[in-house]
This record gives C-alpha cells, structure tokens and sequence, in this order.
C-alpha cells in the first residue's frame, strides 16, 4: 500500500517506468469540478523532458488519457483515472543493471525487497517517469485548491548552492559528465487560518510525506528551517498583529504559516532538498550479484544531469495532494 | 483523527496539559512480548522534566499506569493503554494566555480551528507534555525494535549552532531571559535492507509523519541531507561493494540507509531542527481578541529555556513509532 | 488495529473484562459540543447489568470517568478517552477455561492467534463488557447526530423466535439453565438523502463492519433484508413520489433507506442476529490444551440467558459510530 | 475513498458502465507471484454476460488488459492495474433516466450526492458492471490464496424461493417481464485458526464491509446466521473435540468458523442475500425531476432477469479480497 496518500481524497500512483502505461487514481474527487484541460497540460508540460538543453531528450508527451471519473471534462464523483502510454517499452538497455545495481538508486534495495521480481527497466516503479501521474493528480487539485482561493508556487532556490545563475551549474557538470543537486522553494499562498490537525496529522506531517514521495528528496523544513536550531526565541517568535484589513498576520514568518500543525493564515513556506541525478557517466564501482563480487558499472544513454528544474511542479503537486486531503471541499 | 498514527501498529496520543490525564493508546502489539518496565521508567526520565538545571521546574514523574494490554508486564494482544495522572490540572496561570495568544505557540491557530472552545491551560493537547505518552509507546517500541536486532538512538548534535559546547548556549539564554534552539541526530542501526515501500510510505515519508508530531520540529533531513543540494553525483552517490562477511555495504553513506524508501542495510540517519521554546520571560508583542487590537504579553511561570536535552528520547520514540509500523513482529 | 474504527471520527476500544480499567478513545470530535452526561449515563444504564431479573447479576455501575478532552462537559477538539475502572479484577474463577475453551466463546480461537498469551480472565477483550466503551462512544454520537436530526432506535424484534412475548423466552431458558437467542431491529430517522458512498464505504458496508463489532452477532440485513431473496423485481421496487411537502419518497421502503449505500432520505432500517448467550450451566463436551485430548467443562458463575435485552443500546452505539463517521458535522 | 478496500492489500476499483475503461488497481501484491491468466479468463467468463440464456445479452468480452505491476506475467511488487475498455459508451440510451430515477437503483441517490454531475450512462459507477475489475482483483486473490491452501467456492443456494429447482425461477419471471432475487452461499475452506482480528477488524466484519460492494446485497450472515435467533445456546454451540489427525474441530459448525472475529479451522461459511434486479420491463411509478411531479417509467433494453447466477464470482472475489487483506503472504 505504497503508492496511495490521503484520507479524504486518495491518490494511487501506478506504473513503471516501461510498462503498459503509468497513471492515477483518484478516489474522493468532488463532483461537478470541470477541469481545464489546457492548464493541466501546461503544468504537465513543465515536469517533461525534452523541453530544454538542461533534461533528458527521452521525448515522450505526458498526455493524459482519462479513462472515468469524468463526464466530459467535469468530475461526476466516480474514482478518475488517467493513464499515459508508455510507447518505449523496450527493455534492452538494462541487462547491466540487472545484475549491478546503480550506486544511489533503489536497484539494490528493490532487489532486495521484491526478491529480484521487481522491474528493473528504467528503475520500474521507483522511476522519476512515475512523477507524470503525480503531477496529472497535482495539476487537478492545484486547479481545485485555486477555486478556494489557495496558490502553491514553487521555484529553483538554488542549484549546486549556486542562488544567483543557479542553472550555470547545471552546465558545468553536464560538461563534466557528472550531476548537481539543488534547493526547490515552495510557497502556498491563501491558506486560512486553522487548517491541519495536532500531531501525526498536522500540516508538517502531511505535506512531508507527501514530498519525500518524489525521487531524490532528502530533507524538507518549514519557515525558518534549520537556521531556527541557531536562533533564540526572541529573534524567531514571531509576533502576531491586526493587520489594517483586521485580520490577524505574523511580523515575520519564521514559522512558515504552520504552528502546532495549523496553518496561521501567513503564507506556508517549505524548502526541499535534491541530491544530485544518480545516474552519471562516470564509471563508478558497485557489486555483481551473480558473481558475488565488486564490479563496475558505467551507465550509458542520456540522462537529466540535474533533476531539480523538472522536479519544480512535482514538488508542487504533492504539496497540493497534502492540501486538499486537508480542506473541506 | 489527528493524534493516531500507524497502520501495523497503532498509535493514538490523548490528554491536554492539565486533563485528568494524559496516556497513549496502542493497538496492534504482538502478543506475548515482556516490557522491561524499568528499563521503560529509565527512558521516560530521560524525557521528565525537573532532571537537571537545564529543563523547567514542574515535578511530575512520568510514571505511566498501565489500564489494560497487559497480562503482568507482558503483552496479551488486546490495546494497550497507559497513561499518566496531571496531579496539577489548575488553569488559573493561563488566563491571559486565553486572550493573548503566546507567539510561536500553537494558541492563535487552535483558537481559530476549535472556535474557541479549545483548551488553552498549558497549551492543552498542543503541549510539550504530550510528548510523555509518545515516550511510553516509543520506549516500548524500542524494546521490540531491539529484539529484532534495531537499536535507535538520537543525540544532541548542536544547540544554538554551537557543536563544541552546545550546553554553554543553554546557559547564555537562560541569564538572558531568552530560549533558545538546536539539532538533534537519529541513529538507527540493524536495519536490515529490503524494509520500506516506495512512494508515500518510504521510510523517510513514514519517519518525516511521525517525527514532526514532536512540538517545535520545523525541519527533517536524511543522510547527507540539505548538503546534498551543493554535491556533485560523484561525490553524493555510495558506492556499493561487499564487505568482508559477505554483505552489501556502501563506502559512504550520504543516503542515510535509505534508497527509493527502502532501507539499504547500512544506518538510518536523519537530523531534525528543533526551534527556541516560543515561551520567554521577554515581554512580546501579541493580539487581544476580546480587545480586537494589539497586545502585550508577558509569560510568567518557568519554562525550559531550551527544549532539545529532552526532546531526545521524544525523537527516539517517533523513530520507533515508524519503524515498528513497517517490519514484520 | 483491531479495536479501531472510522476515517473521520475514530472509535478506539480498549480494555478487558478484568483489567485495571476498560474504555474508549475517540480521536476527531468536533470542538464546542456540550455532552449532556445525565442523558449519557442513563444511556449507558441500558446496557448495565443487574438492571432487571434478565441480566446478569454483577454489579457494576458503568459510570464514565472523561479523563481528557473536554472542557467541562464540552468537547475541545483534542482526542477524548473515557475509561470505566474494574472493580473486579480477581481473575481465580477462570482457572478452567484457562484450560478448556468455552464453545461458542473466542476462548479458542484467541489462544491460537496470542499463542496463549491472552487475557482468559472473563474473556479478556472479547468479554461482552467491552461494549460499555463502545456505548460511551455511541452514547456521544447519538447526542451529536441528534443535533442534526438523526436520531437512532433500536429495539428487540424477537427473541427465540417469539414476536409477541419475547420476554417470555428468556423465562423459559433460564429456568432450564440454558441461553436463547433473538433479533434487534433499528431504525435511524432524519437521514438526509445523499449520505454515504459507492462500494466499500456505503452505509451498509460501514453499519455491517460496525455492528459484526458487537459480540455474538451472527447477521445483519437491511430493509426487507433475505426476504427480498424470494420477491420479484415488480414487488420490491420502491416507487419513487412527491409527498405533499415536496420531499421525494418512496411508497415502500424494501430498501430500507438505502440504494447504491447512499442513503434515499427514507428511514434506514437493519436487523442484527444475535446468537444465544454461548455460556450456560450445563455441561459441554470441549477439549482439555494440557491433557491434549477431550474433556467436559461446567461453566459457573452467573451469566445472562439471554444477551439481546442488552444488547439494544450496543446496536444504536455501533449504528451511531457508522453514521458519525460519514456525515459532515 | 468509496471504491478502496483493504489495508495490507488494497483494491481500488474505477470506471463507469460507458466511460473508456473500467478496471482496477491492487496495491500491495507480493513480488514473485505468477498469475495464470488462463484460470483467471475462466473466472471471468463466470461473471461475464451473454454466456448463458438467464443473463443480458450485452456481449463485452471481460478480457483485462495489464496496465503495469507485472514482468510477464509475475507480479514485481508495483502496483498492479488492470482495464478492460469500454467497447460500447454510446449513452443514448439513457436519456430517460436522466429525468426519471429507475425505482431500486441508486440513480436518485447519487443525483442527490453528486449534485446532478452524476454519470447516468448504464448507471454510471453503480453499474453492475463494475463487478468485472472486482472479479479480476478477486481472481488473483484466489490464486495467491489457493498457494496457501484456502479454496473459496460459492454457488446458488436458492433463487425465489427456490431451492431444488432454481433457475425455474428465473424462467417464469423473465416470461413475466419481471425479475427475482436469491441467496448466495460462500464457503471458504483450508482457513487455519487464529486469522482476524477482535472488534472492528474480524472476519465477519471485514467479508461484510467487502461483500456489500456487490450490487444488489441487502443482507449477509454467517454460520447458522439468522437460525441463531431461534437456537439455544445449547444447540448453537460447536463442542470442541480432538480429531484423529490432533486438529482441534468443531462437531457442528453453527459458528460458521468464526468465533471473535478470529477463524476457528471450521470452513467458513456464510449466506448473501441479492434483491431482484430493478430493471424489469413493466412500466412503474417514479418521479421527474425536471417537472417536478410524479412520472411513469418503461426501462427499455434487455436486463438479467436475476442477477444472482452472475454473482456467484463476485461474493467469491470479495470473500477473497477480505481474505487476503488479513492473513501473511
């Protein structure tokens, strides 16, 4: 029960990276909710490759293809889901990889799982290609959580620790055959105040698991972040005040708009962190497992040298999972 | 359903600062394990308050009273529940606290989820005493964990940015008036590989859930963590090779045990940034709801100028907390 | 996770019949509802023993300590636990179904599942003593549905297959020292058409999952139940009218208040099968662990003959946790 | 987060009777498993129309087509989702109940719930079509459970009435222009004791939350189910006894292999009771909604005249659904 996330609106992710088709269920959508179709495939269109120098040129279009759960374009409450085809199936390249296990992918550890039954074709579930339906069901609710009102916007901070022309590192390792990672931001702007639960079910936890849900994640803070482990509680508190409107906003935000679990009504503010692509040209050293002993390994095809710009809308669509499982509808 | 977690083993947390009691609910235990109560007691008063000059003056023993699960100290299958008794359930010190909320509390936001009707004395549920329940579920879980070979441990790594000497920071802000905040880092080690589900319940999704339920945590990191977002993937990616005793190990460990959700075999390591306790004995500026206008408010009573010592073990506890939910007992 | 129940209000039930104390946990009530404890306790009285010459003779009060999540008597939006304590926690009585496992009881079958580490005393979890939690809980539901116009009644239909005087059956058995069985109906007025959700979330799905909870119970059926096994589609069918205030309803109601597990607006209407009381003074034939082969087994100690009388209230608190758990409050 | 079920292996179910494809999505399938597509097409065609003159003569091949979750044709431990297209999704036909609910089908409830935005079509999510993916879900449960000796057969126990003679039923009505109704018996046999769980998550509760996912169920009993209300406990209750082979059984198995919700070796056994099927040709009362007044209804096409021959596979695919969910793979 891996691939599912939610109580109110469920999303299940399925497929792999060569299979049949990948795609999206989605369990609990309100009916009469008429998606726009255009906008949705502009949001797809930014996690696909092939739209720019910096990602992979595998190129295959992230259409959608709706399989139920619409009359039209509009939801009629029945579970939707939606597919795309996967039109490379082949499964050629990976015969090494079946035997020697990518340092800083899931090879290993699937294998170890799934006994060796599990898909090595393209890292078959643990895929990033598996983050197209997650952004099919983000771009949905993004378009909802905007009918109340609720924006999530997130952007490169930086890549390679590099703020200012973050996508010059991106060039120099991809000269260098190697990969970088970076810092995704993510704004969600419009909450009202008193959304999220205490404890295990509070805006924190929620969208935290949402996230580490996409390939590559290994750290996640809310406002302040870690700079708050160096802070003192006068500098970090921050105060609350009536705004000229009435409405009650903090001075500062180093609480990221979640306090206690529950949004405060300020603008909740999350940043992640991407390590960089694993798959570099580099021969690097790994292990056999049918001889039983270290190997090398060298990856061949192209591959996305840093995965931080098209992971900018998925980072979005699982913080969008996170909140409309969290408000009324 | 906020105070629940768990889908092998339950865990819900109930109480308020000043109920009659606080405790923990546990569903799911295997029947027929032995819980070592004093070594149980040992770990809860690593978390009690009054142990040392660093944490708040209130005197209550955590001495959790076990209603049911037990047959003597060993588990029989049915829920087990524990709790402790509030011997000081006055609210009289928390009147302006009703009107004014504290900054960086969860005071505002509660007030505006529950309309009022929350409970405010001492925080209510949002307290940091909450966390003692946590530890009595965690301590147990740990008990189990160990038999399968898991051992979990957390330690403060730094306090107020300070790695040296972190204690001497607690101090400082103490003279001060002030609070102050820290990192602590999880160890877990015994992890077989193969333990994890890809996706939403991947071991960094599941520990993230269960890790901010502990109050003041606004930030998660996993292995290299945010430092990975400045690496290269030659530098960043573990290499694999077989030990010695034939088992798959990695040279580094920048993935913290964890790959595509599922542990590697090598140690689950993860950081989490603790923010200054939010009470201060500085006058801070707030709101007046009955006023409708801004307010000072001043904090009385004594309160840990730093919460990280003994946030410690509530670390461990949530570790366990997640990883008992995802092995097989 | 047995003892758990709900998505949106989670019914947790822990206890066993010899425990230090039994209770409840629910986790998602909402804030501000004011408990009236008198109407509370004298639901709870329903289902205490030693009430009338029917039940069993132990005697005790089934009075409800609320150790957290109210206010007074008003819920604050934090997790409430309620316990009843033990008086009699002596478990000498039950040294030979330590032994020999009761037909008709979970002795068995809970041997094998602990591995003999249940809790035998009184039946442990399973005692038909757990259902005062389960009333404590559905004892707050029906106040909270009562509020929105739903209101839940159940009463006996027969018992021992007697219509007219049920009574008169239970008479009958104890005075032969052996147990009788029988049927509760309920009903649920006020129901709102549109209530509930296809497949596995319907009413009938959610109110059967409930109900199996409440021990001896052997069936359920709704609206005309088996009896539509041998009608016709034209008899069947309700017809759809307007009725005069412009509401829709149906001329019949074989359905009872249920198509597609949406609810129809028409009163929802279930029968529950009870089976008899499977503790009775004569002996029966059971098997012996120690000795390994056959043995007979007297069960002493007083016992109802008939479990259905009390049962009542258990029935409308099962009904109660299902339809709480699926409307919006 | 209607069309899910289950919590070790989830089954979630989607698609409308004309929307491109119905199918579904199994998320926690062991890896390694190998399906036999051959006994699962033969399952299928149970369920499947125009195979026999007592069922609608609509001719869709239920042939699934595997999405992803598989290599070949062994499960790889990814989610597994299957489809079967829509071959026919024309939705001409259904104007008239656009306007006018058919008397016993869930068109007025789920135009109340979904606010009109509804799928009409052949009854939208309602249909009993969507017990095909069911039956692919419930076909590879049966496999997977055959691996671990459990055999679920269920058949007709009576139709109309009819117990010697049942499909005489079916005939007479079908002359008549109606339809009958008729129970379904399940037996599930090679269950070993100590499976399920006390409380809310038994056996009894969990096969009825599942088997009331089949359209048309309006009752469900275990053992002697409903005949327990007549018994006495001293016929109703099983006597344990040692078996020649040292097994412990049961000399009757009124308990249906059931005891708290916990599997007692017995086979377990139990009855589903299906209404007629609304659809009959003669003309009936209903209402319009556009005209806000009473209406007649003639439902035109060709429909089952009892649905019950074709559920024999679907009680079967939601028995084992329940079943796989709680035992260790």
């Amino acid at each position: 029960m891996s691939s599912g996330y939610g109580n109110r609106i469920r999303t299940t992710i399925f497929g792999q990276s060569h299979s049949g088709a990948i795609g999206v269920t989605i369990d609990g959508l309100p009916a009469g909710f008429r998606i726009d179709m255009e906008e949705l495939q502009e949001f797809l269109n930014r996690r696909a490759p092939g739209r720019s120098k910096y990602t992979t040129s595998r190129k295959e279009a992230d259409k959608p293809e709706f399989l139920c759960g619409l009359v039209g374009d509009t939801t009629c409450g029945a579970p939707l889901t939606a597919i795309i085809r996967n039109t490379n199936t082949r499964s050629g390249d990976y015969s090494n990889i079946r035997d020697i296990p990518r340092p800083g992918h899931a090879d290993y550890t699937a294998h170890i799982k799934y006994g060796g039954y599990e898909d090595v074709s393209g890292g078959g579930h643990f895929s990033g290609r598996l983050t197209a339906p997650l952004c099919i069901a983000g771009g949905i609710y993004k378009q909802i959580l905007q009918t109340k009102g609720i924006v999530i916007e997130a952007g490169i901070l930086e890549i390679g620790g590099n703020r200012s022309d973050p996508f010059s590192e991106i060039e120099k390792v991809r000269e260098a055959g190697d990969s970088v990672g970076g810092i995704i931001q993510c704004r969600i702007r419009g909450m009202k105040p008193g959304i999220g639960e205490p404890m295990f079910e509070g805006l924190e936890n929620k969208i935290a698991q949402a996230v580490f849900a996409v390939p590559a994640v290994k750290g996640i803070e809310f406002g302040a972040g870690f700079g708050v482990a160096e802070m003192r509680g006068s500098e970090n508190n921050d105060e609350f005040f009536y705004d000229t409107d009435g409405t009650v906003k903090t001075k500062t935000n180093n609480h990221g708009g979640i306090l206690g679990g529950i949004s405060s009504g300020m603008d909740i503010i999350f940043r992640v962190a991407f390590k960089p692509t694993p798959s570099i040209a580099k021969e690097q050293n790994s292990i056999s497992y049918s001889e039983g002993r270290n190997a090398k390994l060298v990856i061949t095809g192209r591959h996305d040298p840093c995965i931080v710009p098209r992971a900018v809308p998925c980072i979005e669509a699982a913080a969008a999972a996170a909140i409309v499982d969290m408000i009324e509808l």
